[in-house]
């Protein structure tokens, strides 16, 4: 069977954003290549022409397909014959320009796979739903730890009934790096995170907090009720927060937490999720992603491995391997997951197949409404001394 | 130098409870004796006389010194000559008796070493407290989690400014055993511990979250401001809650999450802390309680152990171990250092010297009455929606 | 039901060794009386008899029975009356005083505890086996290892099958606290274990690797056949090898590995151990006792955990716990387990019963006449170049 | 820079083997590909020119470059322009094929990345590395576990003499797959591995010691010196070994073991690396790479996490890392870190450039022969009674 069927054939990708010292635009074209299924073929890599070209060498994209702005790409691509043309576009950039170009996008008709927070508030987001709905494009956003193949495991176990109901969800997300003013030392990474004209309203809670609960979400499939949020800023000066901690309530009566911390010494990117239901527990921790602990009152603690052979391995679990077990995949894997779930769509509806738009495997532009009323509320909250607030989106898909 | 010194002779025990079924009797036994600077002389360890005589077999108490009721027994052992007279009585009944044998003892002159919570109520903590400062006894509570070797470590190291300013303060104390109806099933533990008219107003809150929160205020030293409470009962017919989650804000400006559960399945008693400075973070856990990490942004992650031959190793640290690195010590030992840290108090007051009353080493009649509070307070606050209330108990000491 | 029924009352401890510096009587004084079935009474800590008096007011021996040597001892507790006369004689001293001690003692008709290796060399051992096969004393040696809980599960597994014909044992003892020639800075510890006229023919083999090897036969019950083994010092000037590893072949065609280490930095004490059988394979690390992973192909990997209550855990594990899942046990809690399976024979031999002398759960001195032949083979063959040496000594139990 | 620099364009591979139910095959593709410095452009993936085609499409290779032969291949590949033909065969066959590929690719001037072992014998593999000298190839030999970035790191401490003079090696590398008779259910990977006409003279040795030999010679550069070694076949009817323990001692004096086991239920790809120095000791386990362990006596046991933004990690550490601490990485991209090291050699032999020959950071022809050479004594031994054979080969490079 070919790559990309019923296409036979690789995608072609573009880059938005990527530009030298972006962490995440590496992260997205190695991601999306990793099987080989696409092909980084243009790139608007820089708003600054001279630099978008010189970016783009290092990402082998050819000069001719190097553009100075995201604009200027997707005309230039729309108007490419159809075999030479893009098939989807990534959106790496900082958070404040998400929404334009991934609606740009989505206007032209190409797919999107924009990172997350999926744009800088909730009304765009909104806005940005109608415009895929009224569109028959591919959009997924990168929630990328869903793609972890423990993860999905989880989410099957539980949707499956393996954990009886669920009563508790705690999720952490605790980082280290802003433990200092980073942002005054021109740290790229640090300056746009903490600016509230560049990352939106939320600090950490919009950086990783959003991670944390959307894993809570995918694992178990709950619909959160109310929300009530504290969110500090420790270090000085700083103009957002790098601390918080949600007390969720879910309409099925479980209670969730959710901490962010970018100010943790020493921590480096440590999302746990704890999940306890009246038939079992699990614990699950991304910075050791091929074990997750499956406890049972009676039984001794089962340690499942991420192992595609195990009758235990479910086939969510195991679809999204790629190596026997003890051979450890991780972050880039993971990432790719997200992909290559994508990339079966976009192949389907470049091949005029119809394709799932709603509950997709993938997280998509209705998790990014999701995520960005979180942030809304979890901040709302929080400027109320953490009163109660809804958390439950029209759009919020199971 | 001889044991107990100055007083050089073994301290004599009487023990209030502790009968066939009791798990806290014989490890109130076990600890205290483990150092060989005690000897359990006396006990009422049932309210039946017969079983009371029964069980003193058990404990190698003598048939003479076996009393069918603990106020039997303060007026038998006032009675005998000094150098027979037992010299403390540790209680390890259910809570709702702790109050009444505990203020007898005082009265009676003699020092307690009383289980937690300390009473049934507030206003019994309160009130003992009173009696307690009237009287010149040594009044210690066994919040036993606080001798570990690395906790005491840990908090000299927090009182001396290794950590830096403290942000946040996360603590976490997971069980499963009451995942199930067990005090349906003439579970002697659980019938108790889950009925409101001996266990207080908290089922997991009490039992379980004052032992987190109390790990937290002993490592730091910081005083609560306000707290914010949700609490649970998730098995069905329950009267108290088995789970729940508290927000407490500190005086100094720092963080706290507390969550306690009883019904995530197969946790055995995973109390863990995490602490943030602007210097370092700490995270412990009193299932493998030998190991705490210690991070400082900027170099390894540094796994201190419980060794009292290590440069790193601080005096509190060193003085609570017995063996040396890699030999490990346990929940036995730990609870054996509340009770040395005591005996060197008692030995003293024996002898007529003086010795301090409120910033013991060891938790005392202060702790006490701050665990009371802060079950009362989390209740109250639960039952008003999660509103934030007082937290500092004006009996609060660093 | 009474202390050390039939018997009904605490046996009394005489304590040889453990005076100012010693690391291991204390280990026995506390390990021995931790159950309150045993009381310590009478001691020569030192052969300095001004030193003994001194030493024993540490440990609450009365000055009548603190001795000036061992000898002195047996011959005043053999006079004294049956209900006041010592029942245990416990030896805490240099190895190469055990054996007279122990030879004196049994023929006294007190029961002994020696600490392991049993004597200074093999003829010593075998010897001494004669001794007490000749009498009708209880003789224990504490391999203390083998009174973890879970070591005691592994057996019992082992022995009924669960883990299918065993195929390899691989054993690892690692220290590193003699990287340094601390012998010469008046380290007491350091000094005799490096000291061929006190430690005896091997330093890191006789010390530890003998706890290592002992594990292993312990655990799985299967004889050696043969070893080869290769013997280095690393620290120059040192007399006696500080590291070393043997290779084992089983009678049933099994082979072992036994690495023991005193030179490794930062290593504490860590006994490792893992068994390969055809139906399954178990993992035990001394410094984190109260976890065993139990591996099978084709299921999770299972952490059993000391859980006394547990449908997984058998007779031999929670008969060795005193505390449920979750409250650790550790290092003193298995000593202790050696020393309470000895006083249920000690109290049937003073109450006149009938008690196994060879096919015992504790260690005795068929164990320690096993473990002498070990360091002899095994320093034998370094000697010869690796050679392979029979390993099966005549007095072997399984 | 562009990509490939001075080359400035992607590298084109062949791939040989792989075909249908190959799992190295993907792993080769995958990892050649991942940092986007290859394409995949050629295959001879079966030596069945249909399955070799059906392939291919698997692959996204084009059905012109897909070969019914790899003799096919080297010569329509030969005569293709310059800048179409493939810079690079990577060899993925069982191993008995390696050879006569590697050969021939080499003597038609192509760049060679060869999995290990590199040859079915000693023989051919010092033939080979005659054929490599005399040409002007870039070879390299996949030994991935030296890709890892920690392996590098602790490379360059102990090359630098952080952790002192060396003094123990041991090395572990344990598996559980083949506990049964996999090789006669129709298992490919069983079949060919337990097969001495495909796989060699030795089976577990062959595939997994060799590795973790590897990984101690690369990470100390200490040269050999003699090796004693064990194996045993446990699963009856099988042909080669599938378990084994070898000692090795080092030429400065340092003692090594190396244990391999295929029949250790529920392990899976347990390789781990223990080392102790004088100064300091390490321990690094490939299940959970993005740790390693360094202690040193008299402080906390540092942990050393995949950072390369840390002071601590050194130019090669932080050189093989694509990703900032906490996002672990992998499998996958150690592998890719042993091609791209050989990517940069290539585009200097492509453009004209002089590179290194013999000490290369990837493993190559030299430490090919030498694994060859590990593998010959290790069964030469084993039948000789464990006898001690040299283990230095001439070609050995540090």
């Amino acid at each position: 069977m070919g790559i990309n069927a019923p296409l036979n054939r690789k995608l072609r990708m573009a880059l938005v954003g990527g530009g030298a010292g972006s962490f995440i635009g590496r992260v997205h074209s190695i991601a999306a290549c990793l099987d080989n299924r696409a092909v980084l073929t243009a790139g608007a890599l820089s708003s600054n022409p001279e630099r978008s070209k010189a970016s783009a060498a290092d990402y082998g994209i050819a000069d001719s397909r190097a553009y100075g702005s995201y604009e200027a790409m997707l005309d230039a691509e729309s108007k490419l014959p159809e075999d030479e043309r893009i098939d989807f576009v990534s959106i790496a950039t900082p958070n404040h320009l998400h929404f334009e170009v991934a609606r740009a996008a989505v206007e032209a008709g190409f797919n999107v796979v924009c990172d997350k927070p999926m744009t800088f508030d909730l009304a765009q987001a909104e806005s940005l739903l109608e415009t895929v709905k009224n569109s028959d494009v591919v959009f997924a956003v990168t929630h990328n730890y869903t793609g972890y193949p423990l993860v999905r495991q989880a989410r099957e176990m539980i949707l499956g009934g393996e954990l009886g109901e669920i009563n508790a969800i705690r999720t952490q997300y605790i980082q280290g790096w802003l433990r200092t003013n980073l942002e005054k030392e021109d740290q790229k990474q640090a300056a746009w995170r903490t600016d509230p004209t560049k990352s939106g309203a939320a600090g950490a809670f919009g950086d990783i907090a959003t991670h944390a609960y959307n894993l809570g979400r995918f694992m178990t499939g709950e619909m959160p009720d109310t929300v009530s949020c504290h969110l500090k800023t420790f270090v000085e000066g700083r103009k957002l927060d790098d601390y918080g901690t949600a007390v969720i309530r879910y309409q099925n009566g479980a209670l969730g937490t959710c901490t962010a911390s970018q100010i943790s010494h020493g921590r480096e990117n440590d999302v746990e999720v704890e999940i306890d239901g009246t038939k079992g527990s699990l614990k699950w921790r991304q910075e050791n992603p091929n074990e997750m602990i499956f406890r049972q009152n009676g039984k001794p603690h089962q340690i499942y491995t991420r192992d595609p052979n195990a009758p235990h391995t479910n086939a969510a679990g195991a679809g999204a391997c790629r190596l026997p077990a003890g051979h450890p995949e991780a972050f880039f894997e993971a990432f790719a997951n997200v992909y290559v779930a994508a990339f079966d769509d976009m192949a389907k509806r470049a091949a005029g197949e119809s394709f799932e738009r709603v509950n997709t495997v993938y997280p998509n532009v209705y998790d990014g409404v999701e995520g960005m009323y979180f942030i809304q509320q979890c901040v709302n909250s929080s400027n109320e001394n953490a009163a109660w607030l809804p958390l439950k989106h029209a759009a919020a898909r199971r």
